[in-house]
């Protein structure tokens, strides 16, 4: 039987990328030591994912060692931080090297794409839960008022900014529930969507692009309108959303060879809208500039290879609002993701 | 039923403590921002902690939540670090309510006594988990070779240094064993013990007073022969013990009336023995030091209030040798914990 230190050293001890800045220490000793450049901040995150909960007991171990990191770096992204540096924490039922081998390597070959160091962590037996701490740098900000950093943060939104998410939503959810037999796709449109809930691409890039540009950020982690209500919230706004661009960001919707009719006859519209507005695990970002950046918003998308879309705009009243193509208010009905609801 | 964020809002959210440094955002984006003051190095360390393995399921809350930080401050202690921030994330089977409230406040009076700031986290629904990843601040060195830190390293035992621990070991193990009903012990004997076991106390005083002074340094927590295994590893040297001492380290062994001789009928030296080397839970720290430096330490721990012993002594040959009173070595058969042995 494999010992707790060998498993350490087997599969996730190795030198660090040539490019971990800012790691003076890493694996082996009782902490390790970061140290940011000088006029750097940390930014910190920490997500835990339990089996059940969060995926899938038998979900690929390739798959679930990139999602637990890639979950971790989306916070990173919505901050506008650039990775340095993550730990791992890790409750195994057993350490079975059929499943460790390939956890790790999707997960430390996601690390190595963003640069991004494993220097510590944990290891324990009990039930499968993977808890990951990440690290990132970003500049600090002196003057002005509010916190110092040039970080993204939640509460930057302004009145009459323009409202944008990246990239594509709602697939994961969708086939979420094709995984849980609730509804069915073809394979040709589960295969793309399951994709994008086993292998979701932390929106890094397009985070680092926005610094200095967007006014507010969230990642999308438990669905859109929840994730943009705690833009709003922090914020102190409101905003309106046009809701004929929804079904748009659906890549499954236009996965479906003849489109929206046959969409709407096989999973429904409404079901559709749902998994846009309220389906969790997309990880892309949510975020708010002024209508004076737009140029700039392209810009970075472009720089950064990630399609924005513009959705809705910020206005002082308070709550969230949803308009459809007759430009009517619809009924905010869709629940966000919550653990313990 | 309490969703996720009306829980952290709850028992979680407060105002940073006044002597708060180095924290620039705390809990509610999706970062926290850390900022350490120029010249200094963020150490950090991450335990996890899951029920029926590191705590049985009926444990005082308060103590569960006083413990799952003190296991992580020690890991800063063991580096000389001053403790400033850390996360929380928490796996639960519901939102108790009856649980939340003393586990809390047994994490946050502990925080609170340490200038230690609850920054982020994550807490969803699963079986009973506790994961904090810590970060505390210690100074960068420059010049000379080997890592540039000030912090307290396993790495840097020299042959002829002194072997110390603090305070007393293997009443925690000691007191394991009667909660698991393996021995019996008289209730003016288990109190004591099991106090060591469900609050520990992480000597960040100690640590903190021996920068500069002690050559290596680890914390107790997986054995005492373990721990310093760890040191001697990571320094390339070895170490003799002096076993005399051990049954003095163990705070039951005076607690008993009568002392030695009743002990033994009761226990067996042969099991106190094995609480004082191998067994875990102490979170004591064992450390190295020059020969040169032994008043300094005596004035590192008068100052830090912990008590040290010097048990033994570094040697250029690998391995770890135990000697017992007569001069005469004894067979090394104490095991340290391993949680997948």
């Amino acid at each position: 039987m494999m010992g707790e230190f060998e498993l350490i050293q087997r599969f996730f001890t190795r030198p660090a990328p040539p490019d971990a800045q800012g790691v003076v220490l890493g694996i082996g000793d009782d902490c390790a030591l970061l140290q940011p450049a000088p006029g750097m901040q940390l930014a910190i995150s920490s997500d835990m994912l339990v089996c059940g909960r969060h995926f899938f007991a038998d979900v690929d171990p390739r798959a679930l060692g990139h999602k637990a990191l890639a979950v971790n770096l989306s916070d990173l992204a919505a901050c506008g931080a650039r990775p340095l540096a993550f730990t791992l924490a890790l409750a195994l039922p057993e350490a079975d090297e059929a499943w460790l081998e390939p956890f790790s390597q999707g997960l430390l070959a996601l690390a190595d794409e963003h640069g991004c160091a494993l220097v510590g962590g944990d290891t324990t037996q009990g039930p499968l839960n993977i808890c990951i701490t990440v690290f990132g740098e970003v500049p600090a900000r002196s003057g002005g008022a509010g916190v110092p950093t040039q970080a993204l943060l939640r509460s930057g939104a302004r009145p009459g900014d323009d409202v944008y998410v990246s990239g594509t939503l709602g697939d994961a959810r969708l086939a979420l529930e094709a995984l849980q037999g609730r509804i069915l796709l073809p394979s040709e449109v589960l295969t793309p969507a399951r994709a994008r809930l086993e292998w979701p691409t932390p929106r890094v890039a397009l985070g680092l692009a926005l610094r200095g540009i967007a006014s507010a950020a969230a990642d999308v982690s438990d669905g859109l309108l929840g994730d943009l209500g705690h833009i709003l919230e922090r914020s102190g706004v409101g905003a309106t959303l046009d809701t004929t661009f929804a079904m748009h960001l659906l890549a499954a919707y236009a996965d479906y060879t003849g489109a929206s009719a046959l969409f709407e006859q096989e999973i429904g519209e409404k079901k559709g809208l749902q998994c846009v507005l309220s389906g969790g695990d997309d990880y892309e970002l949510v975020f708010t500039a002024p209508v004076a950046q737009r140029a700039a918003v392209h810009t970075a998308a472009q720089a950064s290879g990630t399609p924005v879309a513009c959705i809705g705009q910020i206005e002082a009243t308070p709550g969230l609002r949803l308009m459809d193509a007759q430009g009517a208010l619809r009924v905010n009905d869709f629940a966000s993701f919550d653990h313990f609801a």
